[in-house]
């Protein structure tokens, strides 16, 4: 038997995505928004697989509401930025199969494939391993992780990446930056930076901010890079050459530790 | 007639570049480094054009050395990643043609071909055209600047961006960042910035840690990005999702007036 499948929030953008793909895989879709009909609550509970695809913010306050709904054999499932609050929320609130999904890619991605999708364990053995397969088969490489160890990383990898791009966003309107003249003088290094600071700018905003605000985690990570910050700026004040080739050096043995970037 | 090419430094990695390019022109290259026969008064006393690669903090003073060894129809120029004190030094050390350029890329680059050199004008109307037309001709895209104009962008293409990228790198040491667990969680935004954190970490030091040091215009420009940084930690730590979307508004109207990114 193929599951039918209802996405809640399937008209944002990542709701959008997960529609065509699942319908490219042969199965049928529901579509539940707030203030459309069927409700969210009607499609949850006439679904076999509940994907929740609503504003990061809102999450958890839309599964409590909607987990009564679903069918007790049913799978619940998220494909939220952060883990432990949804994972929680699923947990607590549904009795029956959880997964919990972060997909690590945007809307403007063709296909799953060589896409990462990042799954946290719950419950279940029906659907469960039934989604993972269909993922995995459509080309993408799952990676299991715990829903702390899942937000630790990503507050490196979004939380600390944002955070440094908006910055430099910030700081190119604060003094009032030629960007057009940037442009024509770049470096290959500036390019490729600056072309994520355009990119960022012109993101989905509550997801970009909500992805700063709600992962504790960053909390930590910002800090020490406000420290880091506080320090170079102070290095380089005092001209102090070998102060800067220390953190230089230490750092370049830090990153010997580990193997090359794979791109 | 062909002029004759001196590289002062002509061992380094950019003075090596630039004697490959000279003799694929079918010129005649003498290499001058300290140590080494000839010596470098020698080797600029002997020839046509004078080109400084020396490391950065070096060059003033071997301006100031060599000058009065060069001969007075000859060119002096330069391949300086800084141009004001550089072509200060140039103009006043030395009464002959002068032309300050900073080429933006690194030895690793196979050709000239669509590469930009940053032109400051000095004096001279024989051998500047001749070392520009011979620039244009390998494919290189001139960009004429002031030594102050070029420095204030340098300070946030090269300054800015450089030191954005010293302190991610030493913020991943500071927290002991799993770079490998980082790479498979990587979105598409992550890698393109981790990738420049790690080409950065196995830069020159020197002429890396000079290009923080020696650029007068940084100070503004890292005292910029340190407040724009605390602002937004403040931000964060507030929880303050207004503040955070009117900073992401602001940025975004900001980068509006300007044109798409050209890559």
């Amino acid at each position: 038997m193929q599951p039918v499948i209802g996405i809640i929030g399937g008209l944002g953008q990542m709701g959008r995505w997960f529609r065509r793909f699942f319908e490219s895989q042969g199965l049928t879709v529901l579509i539940g928004e707030p203030g459309i009909n069927p409700t969210c609550a009607e499609v949850a509970a006439q679904v076999d697989i509940v994907v929740i695809s609503v504003p990061l913010h809102l999450t958890e306050a839309v599964i409590r509401e909607l987990a009564p709904h679903i069918r007790p054999e049913a799978l619940l499932t998220d494909l939220t930025s952060l883990k432990q609050g949804p994972m929680a929320a699923m947990l607590d609130h549904f009795a029956g199969e959880v997964v919990g999904t972060h997909p690590l890619f945007g809307p403007g991605e063709k296909s799953l494939e060589g896409q990462t999708i990042v799954v946290c364990p719950g419950r279940g053995d029906r659907w469960v391993p039934w989604l993972e397969d269909l993922y995995r088969q459509a080309g993408a490489r799952l990676e299991v992780s715990t829903p702390e160890e899942h937000d630790r990383t990503m507050s490196l990898v979004q939380g600390l990446t944002h955070f440094t791009l908006i910055t430099l966003g910030t700081t190119f309107r604060k003094l009032n930056a030629d960007i057009d003249r940037m442009e024509l003088l770049a470096t290959p290094t500036f390019r490729a930076v600056y072309d994520q600071v355009y990119h960022l700018v012109n993101q989905n905003f509550p997801l970009y901010a909500y992805i700063q605000l709600m992962n504790r985690q960053n909390e930590a990570t910002h800090a020490a890079f406000e420290e880091a910050v506080r320090q170079l700026r102070q290095i380089v004040l005092a001209r102090d050459a070998d102060a800067l080739v220390q953190v230089l050096e230490e750092n370049q043995r830090y990153f010997e530790k580990w193997k090359q970037p794979s791109s």
